[in-house]
């Protein structure tokens, strides 16, 4: 069962959804439309749909989609939740896999649908959202940094494979 | 009940084992040890107890500690496991809040927890270990990019209270 969000408030015609696993080729197509992203998807369908069950059944991990009126799917985040004794026990939100499909880029549509995210991860009792940008990014760096986002941290990451 | 995880290698008489609520105190005074923890936690135990509860309810989420022969707490990490959709449906290993009492600072027991918990992640399935560190702790970007992590991203924090 889809969880609708309800409309994303100043995108017209867009609301904001719980993936199902009928959207998993859309979204990962949209993964796979990027500079970064191309390199890294595959043709496998079966992967993805092994993690999107294994995704879907984590209460902490939320995939989101934007959809149009056609029910295309035009953007896609992952919000997950993860508690840790630090800053005094905190609840902290974690943005990954952001993409909005280059048709509805430079209108204001990342910006609204992180806003509604934001407000979703505060009303959850989150009192940090965090996320990491590859250093290539400069453009959504200046983004996130626009919204708010304090570039604080260094991100590491090792590959294991 | 504890998860005992077996001997640290290399570091005799310290093992690593998942944490139990007693060890909650011992926890925290470790977080708040620290020049950026100090401010950050506080003297409410209620809090941490019940952040115990939230995390070790969490399958994909452990908090290991390291013990020494009197069971004194003497490091912790947080290990959490994120599955998405990028990359492959790839499953990701997340470090977190991680600490090394002072007293056993610069023996080579943070190296050895990482190789141990690396491996861990490995044998879980995982393709990437992630982490940020604050960009003033210098030596700890160091540290971990001996150990092979890529400072390729931009750790950014928002920051809802």
């Amino acid at each position: 069962m889809t969880l609708d969000l309800g409309p994303l408030p100043g995108v017209p015609g867009v609301r904001v959804a719980e993936a199902t696993t009928e959207q998993v080729p859309a979204i990962v197509a949209l993964l796979a439309n990027d500079i970064l992203g191309r390199d890294r998807e595959s043709g496998v369908t079966d992967v993805y749909d092994e993690a999107f069950a294994a995704l879907d059944a984590d209460p902490t991990e939320h995939l989101l989609v934007l959809l149009d009126e056609q029910e295309a799917v035009v953007g896609t985040l992952q919000l997950g939740f993860v508690r840790s004794l630090s800053r005094g026990g905190a609840l902290r939100a974690q943005i990954e896999a952001v993409r909005v499909s280059e048709a509805l880029r430079g209108q204001g549509v990342g910006r609204a649908f992180f806003t509604f995210v934001i407000d979703l991860a505060r009303r959850e009792g989150a009192v940090l959202v965090q996320l990491t940008s590859d250093l290539q990014r400069e453009g959504a760096i200046h983004f996130y940094e626009s919204l708010g986002f304090v570039h604080s941290h260094a991100g590491l990451k090792l590959s294991l494979t």
